[in-house]
C-alpha cells in the first residue's frame, strides 16, 4: 500500500520532513506497513537553494496542483502565519485531504473552525510537532495517558527564553546581552518579539489544555506574560532563596474552569524542570494515576521537528492504508465536546515573590507585612539587603530591595496589597511580582 | 461497542487497573469512544482483603472460565514469575485473546515465542506496563519516534536501586543501610535480589532493544552487574570529580550488532539522568533525528503501573471495536524479522573508572600509567589521596585509593591493563572497575 502526501512550505521544517521522507522510506515501509511517498512539495519561490533538493517532478508550480491531486491523501502545512494556513487548511478538508501541520498559532487561534470542520468531514489532523518539537507529547496525552485525569500541565515550551533565562542564571548575564547572544547563536529569530513575549509558549500550552481538556478555548483570554522586563536582581535574589527562574506555561483545571497562563516563574532549584536548560524543552504532566511525568527533548530545529511531523503522517498513512478515517484516533482534541471556561487572572490561586523597593529605614518591613496581614496573604520568606549590591541596576542609595516569599494567596489579594503599600508611599519604585509555582501540602 | 475484558493476577497493580477501568468508565468511553468491560477477574485467593473490592459476579473461581469465555476479548496478565504466565499467554493466543502484561520477566525471556505465536494468530501484545511503569515509553518508541533511527537508549528502569544510591549519594548511607531503609518504605520488596542484581532493569532494557532494534535477542547473553558490590567510597571520590553513580540500563547498535547491559555507571553530574533521584524512573532516547529525549516518571506502584495497563486496553479495545487486529501497529517487536547479534564484553568501548589500592610511595603512578599507555588506554584524571578517609572502610594504613578515569578504551585492553597491574604487586586489594557513560566528542 504506498499513500502519497505533499508538503506545503519549504522552510527547514519542511526539508528536514522531506529529508525523513525521502532517506528513511525504507525503515518507514518496514515498521509501519505502509510507504509513503513525497509526490508534491509547494513553495512560492524555487529560485532558492535548498538544504534537502528536489527532484523536479516532485516540485509544485501552484497550490491547487496539490489540492487537485486525488492521490494526494495527506497535505503537511508547514508555512507560516495564520492567514494563508488557515485558507489553505479549510481547503484540504474540503478536498478530503488529511493535515499535518507544525502551526502551534494556526490551531492555538482557530483550532475551534478546523477541528471541528475535520470532524464533519471524517479528516484527521496530527500536529505533534506544534507542541515542544520532537517530544511526543502530543501522543502521550492522547493514548499513553488516556487513563489519566489530567491534574496540571505544564512546561518550559520555548526554547529561545529557556536559552536567554539559562544565560542570566547561570552566567549573570543581563536580558539584553543573553538575547543577543541567542540571536548570534541562531537560537533566537531575527524578530523574536513571539518568543520574547510568551505568545509562541501561549499557543502551545493552548493546544495542551485543549486536549488535556476536551474542548476549544479562546486564545485571546489566556494571560500571557514575557520576559522582557526580567531584572538580573530578582533572578539573583531568588537563588538565595532557592529557586530558579523559567518561563513557564501552565495549564490546570478545577471547579469547571482551566486555568491556562504564561509567565516568568520561580521554581525550586531541585524541581526537574528548574534543570531544563539552554534551547530544550519539557512538560511535566500531572495525571491523578501516573503521578508526576516529565518529557524533554529539542522544542525547535528542522529534524527534530519533521520527526514529529513524520510520526503524524506514518499514523495517519497507517489509517488510510486500513481504510479507516478519524474513528481510528483515541482522545480527540473535542472529547468533551465543549468550550472550556477560562479562569480569570484575579482568581489565580499561587505562591508570589513581591520585591519592594523600600527606604533603608526600620519599620518598613512591618507596615508591609501588616498589609499582607490584613490581605490574608501569609509570608513564607523575607530576605531583606542592607546594601544594594553593585552589579544591579541603579536604585537609588537610599533605597534597598526587600523580597517577601509568600505562602499561596489570592491574585486578588495580592494586587491589593501591593497597591496599598504602593499608594502608602512605603516604596520608592515600582514593584516587582513574579509568581512562585512550588506546591505546599 | 462494548469490548469485555479480564484480569488475571489481583494484586496491586491488578487493583489499580480495575479501579481505573471501573472508575474512569465515563471518561474512558468518551476519550476512546468504546466502552470496556471488566467482566472478570482471576486470582487464586478470594478471602484476602482487596484495595479495590470487585462486584461478586466479576469473581472467576477458574482460569477456564475466563479462557473459554467468547465474549472475552482481551487478558490482563498481572500474575508474577515465568512459567504460569507464559503458558496463559499460549492459551490466551490459542483462544483469539488479546493480551495485555506487566510482565517484564516473561516479554525479556519468553517474549521472542510469544511475539512470533501472537504474529500467526494476528493477536495483539500490549506491555507498555512492563518498561518504566507510567511512562508511555513503548509508545514513544513504537511511534511517536517511529521516523529516528534509535542511536542509544539507556536510563534508570529499576526505582528501588535508584532509591538506595540516591541515599548513598546525597546522604552518605552505606549500601546495606540505605537497602534496609528502602524495605521499611516500601521501596524494596522482602526479596530484592532481582532489582538489586540488576536483573529486572535487564529484562526492561532487553524489551526497549527489541523494540528500537526489530528482532529478538537471547536474554541469557545481556551484560547485567548490580549494586550489592558498591563501596560507599567510590560513590564519595566520583563525586569529587564530578559524577554521580546510576544503576543504568543501556542499548545501542553498532556494526549490525546490539549492545545491551546493565551496570552500575558514573554519570557527570549535569547529565539529565544524573538528576532523577529517588525511585524515579527515566529513559534517555537519542534518535538521530529527534536527537536527545528523555521519558521520566513513576517506575512502579499501583496506579501508575495500572495507568499504562489501560492505555493498552483501551488502544487494543478500540482497534477491536474497528475490527483490525495487528495489523493496526505501527513498529511490530519483530520489524526486523531477525534475532540480534548481542554485542561480548570484551568488545564494549566507553570510559572507565577504576581504584586501585596502593601502597603509599612515589613512583606507583608511573608505573601504573605506563602499563595503561601500553595498552592504548589514555587516562582522563587521577586522583590520589593522601590520606584514607577515616570513614571509609577499613584499608591498610599502608595502603591509599589511587583513582584513574580514563578517556573511551576497549574493555578488552582496560581488563587486561588491570590483570598486569594487579600481576605485578602493584596493587594491595582488589582493584574496582565501574564504567562511565560521558561521551567525548
Amino acid at each position: 500500500m504506498k499513500v502519497d502526501v505533499a508538503i506545503v512550505g519549504y522552510g527547514v521544517v519542511g526539508n528536514g520532513t522531506a529529508k525523513i521522507l525521502e532517506e528513511k522510506k525504507e525503515i518507514l515501509k518496514k515498521r509501519a506497513g505502509v510507504e509513503i511517498n513525497l509526490k508534491k512539495v509547494f513553495t512560492r519561490n524555487w529560485n532558492k537553494k535548498f538544504e534537502f533538493p528536489l527532484k523536479e517532478n516532485q516540485k509544485a508550480n501552484s497550490l491547487d496542483e496539490i489540492l487537485n491531486d486525488k492521490d494526494i491523501k495527506i497535505i503537511i502545512e508547514l508555512t507560516g502565519g495564520i492567514d494563508f494556513p488557515y485558507e489553505l487548511a479549510l481547503k484540504a478538508i474540503e478536498k478530503g485531504k488529511h493535515i499535518v501541520t507544525a502551526n502551534k498559532a494556526l490551531l492555538a487561534e482557530k483550532g475551534k473552525d478546523i477541528f471541528l470542520k475535520a470532524e464533519e468531514k471524517n479528516i484527521r489532523i496530527g500536529y505533534e510537532a506544534a507542541v515542544a518539537g520532537g517530544i511526543p507529547i502530543i501522543r502521550a496525552l492522547r493514548e499513553g495517558l488516556v487513563g489519566n485525569k489530567i491534574n496540571k500541565i505544564y512546561g518550559i515550551l520555548n526554547g529561545t527564553t529557556n536559552y536567554i533565562l539559562t544565560s542570566m542564571f547561570k552566567e549573570g548575564k543581563d536580558f539584553k546581552t543573553a538575547l543577543e547572544e541567542a540571536k548570534e547563536l541562531g537560537y533566537a529569530e531575527a524578530d523574536p518579539t513571539l518568543d520574547i513575549n510568551g505568545t509562541d509558549a501561549a499557543h502551545k500550552i493552548a493546544i495542551l489544555a485543549s486536549l488535556s481538556y476536551g474542548g476549544f478555548l479562546d486564545f485571546s483570554k489566556v494571560h500571557i506574560e514575557g520576559i522582557e522586563d526580567i531584572n538580573l536582581m530578582d533572578i539573583e535574589l531568588a537563588k538565595e532563596l532557592g529557586y530558579t527562574l523559567k518561563l513557564l506555561a501552565i495549564a490546570k483545571s478545577h471547579n469547571g474552569e482551566v486555568e491556562v497562563r504564561v509567565h516568568p516563574t520561580f521554581l525550586p532549584s531541585d524541581h526537574q524542570l528548574a534543570k531544563v536548560d539552554g534551547v530544550f524543552n519539557a512538560v511535566m504532566v500531572e495525571g491523578d494515576s501516573v503521578g508526576e511525568t516529565m518529557f524533554y527533548g529539542r522544542g525547535a530545529g528542522s529534524l527534530p521537528t519533521a520527526s514529529a511531523v513524520v510520526s503524524d503522517v506514518v499514523d495517519i498513512a497507517k489509517s488510510i492504508s486500513l481504510g479507516v478515517g478519524r474513528e481510528i484516533e483515541i482522545t480527540s482534541m473535542n472529547w468533551e465536546h465543549k468550550d472550556l471556561n477560562l479562569t480569570k487572572v484575579s482568581d489565580f490561586y499561587t505562591r508570589y515573590y513581591v520585591r519592594f523597593t523600600v527606604p533603608d529605614i526600620t519599620g518598613i518591613l512591618s507596615k508591609v507585612a501588616a498589609i499582607f496581614a490584613k490581605y490574608d496573604i501569609s509570608i513564607a520568606a523575607v530576605l531583606q539587603k542592607e546594601k544594594v549590591i553593585e552589579k544591579y541596576e541603579k536604585i537609588s542609595e537610599k533605597l534597598v530591595p526587600l523580597v517577601i516569599l509568600t505562602h499561596t494567596a489570592s491574585e486578588n489579594n495580592l494586587q491589593k496589597a501591593v497597591k496599598e503599600i504602593e499608594d502608602n508611599n512605603l516604596t520608592g519604585a515600582k514593584t516587582v511580582i513574579i509568581r512562585v509555582e512550588d506546591e505546599e501540602d
